[in-house]
């Protein structure tokens, strides 16, 4: 990071991606970058996500784990300073897709998170979608975070 | 986009291109994808961003000019239908740094975009941060939309 005065603790950096509401998952596909938005879960320190079973990134992903994920939260423009008040967190790491016990806990980690008052009906959600569903662990290899105040 | 019944027109995708807040930059490193939150602004269908001589991103945007760029325009999570409310871009396109008369019009267009309100002290900023500024262009090759309402 260039700006050190800006970077951030781990700790404050793990926190900002357990309060961040969603993410930017980035690949690369060869030469070709390929990013897009996702909500996701943290469970201990590894970071879970849930898709279709085919598409883009289920392509990538099969031919190149190796990602990078930005969370940011935004706190708000500061036009007077040509700036902007900000915090983000830009992770990297190794992608893989998960099964049985941990796929479900992941999706249980998901309704925790974005669905927490409808938590019943949301286990019998993650029954009937199971099937159609492919859930990926992100493990974590280095952490960096950076806010401006 | 495996989601056909989700996809946006482009119009309606410029539409959130211009309108967002901010965007994430995702970019390849060889295989090793690197994403990076930035501030940009749209001048006629292109898309600019500042940054430092130096960094991860310059290095890499050097080597590879090939970039992903991401916009999300978040509504609000939906927790009963196990889903979110949300409008996102995505965009692919090829990077290159601009200068002279560009540059300059990147720069008022970001003061514009962020700071209307201070224009005349932005044209100031503009002057007094422009050597140690790099300004790059991103030429969208493709734009993709995509909403859940």
């Amino acid at each position: 990071m260039r700006r050190a005065d800006r970077a951030v603790g781990e700790i404050e950096a793990w926190e900002f991606v357990c309060k961040g509401e969603y993410g930017v998952l980035s690949l690369s596909d060869g030469k070709i970058p390929y990013g897009v938005p996702l909500n996701y879960c943290l469970i201990d320190k590894d970071i879970y996500f849930h898709c279709a079973h085919e598409g883009r990134k289920i392509d990538i992903m099969k031919n190149n784990p190796l990602i990078s994920f930005c969370v940011v939260k935004r706190a708000r423009i500061l036009p007077d300073k040509f700036s902007t008040a900000y915090e983000s967190v830009i992770v990297e790491g190794v992608v893989c897709e998960v099964a049985e016990k941990e796929k479900r806990d992941a999706l249980v980690g998901l309704i925790k998170k974005y669905s927490y008052d409808y938590y019943e009906n949301g286990l019998k959600y993650i029954e009937s979608m199971l099937e159609q569903t492919s859930v990926f662990k992100i493990t974590v290899k280095n952490i960096s975070g950076k806010s401006r105040r």
